[in-house]
């Protein structure tokens, strides 16, 4: 039977409830929306006692659905003020889902100053005062709890998260044993008030959850397999090049940001490209293609190791390598690799940290394409805590406030990604609309301006027909995202027929549903509504759902300015 | 002949306009946010290029009225994001309004990296290349534009408005060659943005300012002075305590902001009380009651001195006493009256900049009562500019996201000065419903609530009349701060029935008009609507018109908490 565990870190008490009828249909995004709207005061201090930090996996993860073990985080957030869901791959979405968990609900602030771990398993949710992994890095509590506990799924936090940086995110145990991360919006910082480093999730005596049309499953699940596989971006590029492959298109495109969104190209662009990754990778025998979760298909991450063939990272994304590289000027694969290392062990969001280091050096802090700097801030200043640490580890925006820059690209306070949108205007509205504050995973416009992906190419540099595209992906990334499903199946699903069939059967055989796909839809406008009333009531209008005003520069080579008027973004809405 | 000077950084020109006719009857607060609403897009950036800085001086600055010489500073925020206004006593008001500059318009940005000064004199406004003041104090500015220029009028930025630090001030210099602040919003920062580190201002040749009734003018001007003079408030315990008089008033009504605002009463607090200051300076030999600007009959400031009977600082207000001395816990007058000098010599807001020190100690930055630690922050990394000083340099709220601070005393971003809004509600209402973020100034509720001001007291801890007595004071100080006064008239002008109408007689007698007291409350409700007006656009709601959570947390001892509602605070705005 599923169920909801509760965890109040006030009292320091747990409870397992059942879950309410409204809640019962739903996972994911739609569900950690849902709870966060239902039981978090809009105007609550995100980091104080009545904000709640719940986890909740997809309504396909715990399958044998190939990429479907996404979790998602949600909570007010501490870095936009708006309503967060932000999902992660690797291993913890499968064990919540196999022990019937719909959701981990973790509520209030103890008193002292102790620190705990949460062990989760078919019982329900212990608390344990923690002391020796306090102040560790993510790699590091990963490692020791599997010595501890063995191969649980883990949640984590590094020292961003425990000082409440607001950019620190929450990790998540990989299959590898290395990590994935929630990584926008400061989720870490708001596990860091509850004083919570790490949930240990244990999935022991448990199986692969119940299907009620076990035949039906396995056939749809092998057409959506398959749609996967035949798409040329999920089935060639990105097992190929990795995200990375986005470099050179968006370069092509002159919509690469570079030196803090100054420019649209960048000269050394072959130096970061995914080609250049890929030979690296292979030439220095570590892994172009690899998997953040069991059961992936896509495997766009990869392990880049060093000139000795010692491991660095995975999941080493495109944005990453363009905010690193091109936009701070840091045209090395070996110095972006080993800062998203470090980002990672430190626990803090990589987007985020990476584009308030642009907004740091347009303000002077230290100079574009200063690596090693880059790298010493990070294990100096990050990690320890520094008021310089704590400001780059604040974002983007506040570096913005504190260095006096005007060229401070944030939506809602959350740093705007690799992509310009001045020269990929259907981003730029994702950007501008989201309820989460800049986020390019929230409706991936750039598939269909750049890539051709959804059939009808829609021109980057117009503004027609952006708004539109826009809200048809934000309303079907809600799906996925509530699926439990990776971003990318958004490919298949809009260029191949098979797709979204195969979706809506898998879910009817697993819960014994007659779904339809329009029933989707529905899902995504309703939790899209929600979350905006979070936001009206937390204060934010159509005002905040605005670019920030330096996009009405002309972005060199194209010229390209931001011109939507605001009317014209608030049309987003209309549905 | 009236007129408006225009100076336009980016072209390095400036011009002499006639005063178009809507602005024509308006001076100080009344006329710079009637120009920033026409002229400032709302959402611009506020160090950015379409911000402007504007100047103006009282209706009635520049005549004989004693207390008339306040000068108004307008823009868009940096801190709070909504309009501003703050103004300061000081020659600068006097000056321009004889020079017949009923504002002074300063918009755009250079190109490049220089500094400059304005110079204003009845020709105009000449922009001239400044190297030799630049990295230079205050204090250090004034003098040398002494040696430079002989006695004129000085408006300047330290250190922190070069720097563009959030909460920089604008000085201007007083009647002793020391300084007087436009304090609050980070005015300081939109004047470093625009490059210019000093505005000197010759009224050489010009006279006292015209007058259509002269008889008139000298008799109303009397009784004005005479209301002043008889009310006990400002005739009496202004001039003999300052305004630390309130030490003692606020500690007993038990809203004294005490570590961090977790108390309401400092058990030192005799050692910081207006009797102690006044006492410490006789007994040195300093000047007890001394006045920001010639023709004050108040004399509420005072010459601070160290027990060698040396200068310390002058205008040494309770507000920064109380922040430091009970809400930092230093409970040491000279500690405080050195910090004072620090951030009026580096131009950083001692109201913004002490609510940030004891939001960085609850954040653990520094211990609670850790004076030299203060003034070490403010001598060594405020005034470099090092990342701990530019996160106290741009303000309480930006300290609190940085360290994760939950109690966080700002509303729109603005720190609550030294009166806990839980023991004295009516002062609430005015931080909530101010179009300028909290602000103390905008209607003084303390008066009524604790003083008897106004006739029937309201009751500090009821929320009985708050709205309507916040209401009333917020529109009638804007007559004062358009008009040049100082806010204390508001104390006379609430008990003494003499002393509108003779307020209103000047203005006519001035002018050749024939106001009614009436024409005042229009003005006032016409410019809180114009200032709500533009915040709105730049995205405020009512929202944003709300106390920090933390306010509904008992305050020891009386424990009283925040208990107004979201709905009975919109009230405020119905009229």
């Amino acid at each position: 039977m599923d169920k909801i565990y509760r965890v109040n870190m006030s009292s320091l008490q747990c409870s397992v409830e059942p879950v309410p009828t409204p809640w019962a249909g739903l996972g994911g995004r739609a569900l950690t929306s849902a709870i966060v709207a239902k039981e978090v005061p809009p105007t609550c201090h995100a980091l104080g006692e009545n904000n709640k930090l719940v986890f909740a996996p997809g309504m396909l993860s715990g399958t044998t659905a190939v990429n479907s073990g996404r979790l998602s985080a949600g909570a007010k957030s501490p870095l936009t003020g708006t309503i967060k869901e932000s999902n992660a791959g690797g291993t913890a979405a499968q064990v919540l889902a196999r022990l019937g968990v719909k959701a981990l609900i973790i509520e209030g602030i103890p008193k002292g100053d102790g620190w705990y771990g949460l062990h989760v398993n078919s019982d329900g949710v212990t608390i344990v005062e923690e002391t020796e992994l306090i102040g560790k890095g993510n790699f590091a509590v990963i490692e020791a709890l599997e010595k501890r506990l063995g191969k649980t799924g883990v949640l984590t936090i590094g020292p961003a998260g425990e000082m409440k940086m607001l950019a620190a995110n929450i990790s998540v145990r990989d299959i590898d044993g290395k990590l994935r991360s929630h990584g926008r919006g400061g989720l870490g910082a708001v596990m860091g008030s509850k004083r919570i480093k790490f949930i240990a999730l244990d999935g022991e005596g448990t199986t692969a959850v119940s299907l009620a049309d076990s035949a039906k499953f396995t056939q749809a699940a092998r057409t959506f397999a398959q749609a996967i596989m035949n798409h040329p971006g999920t089935g060639q590029g990105l097992p190929t090049y990795g995200t990375a492959e986005m470099v050179n298109i968006v370069n092509a495109a002159g919509g690469l940001p570079t030196r803090n969104f100054l420019h649209g190209q960048y000269h050394d662009n072959e130096k970061i490209s995914g080609e250049t990754l890929r030979e690296t990778i292979i030439e220095r025998g570590g892994n172009p293609s690899h998997g953040c979760q069991s059961g992936c298909v896509i495997k766009c991450s990869q392990v880049f190791v060093d000139k000795k063939g010692k491991y660095v990272t995975s999941g080493l994304e495109y944005e990453t390598i363009e905010i690193l590289g091109a936009n701070a000027m840091i045209g090395d694969l070996d110095v972006i690799a080993e800062a998203d290392h470090l980002m990672d062990d430190i626990g803090i969001d990589s987007i985020e940290t990476s584009v308030a280091i642009g907004v740091a050096m347009d303000g002077g802090v230290l100079p574009f394409g200063d690596g090693q700097g880059v790298l010493r801030l990070l294990r100096e200043d990050l990690r320890a805590g520094t008021p310089l640490g704590r400001t780059i580890g604040s974002g983007a925006g506040n570096v913005g406030k504190l260095y006096g820059v005007t060229r401070v690209p944030v939506v809602k306070n959350q740093a705007i990604p690799a992509y310009d949108p001045r020269a990929i205007k259907g981003i730029g509205i994702t950007y501008a609309t989201s309820t989460m504050g800049a986020d390019h995973t929230a409706g991936y416009a750039v598939a269909t301006n750049l890539m051709g992906v959804g059939g009808g190419v829609v021109d980057p540099l117009k503004k027609d027909g952006q708004v539109e595209l826009s809200r048809h992906l934000q309303i079907a990334t809600v799906m996925l995202d509530s699926l439990g499903l990776c971003l990318f199946i958004g490919f298949p699903s809009a260029d191949d027929p098979t797709c979204v069939p195969a979706i809506v059967d898998m879910l009817n055989a697993r819960f014994g549903l007659e779904l339809t796909p329009e029933w989707f839809g529905g899902l995504g406008i309703t939790t899209l509504k929600t979350e905006r009333a979070f936001n009206q009531a937390a204060g934010f209008t159509s005002e905040h759902d605005r670019l920030p005003e330096f996009f009405r520069e002309p972005l060199a080579p194209s010229g390209a300015v931001w011109d939507f008027t605001g009317d014209e973004i608030d049309q987003f809405w209309n549905f």
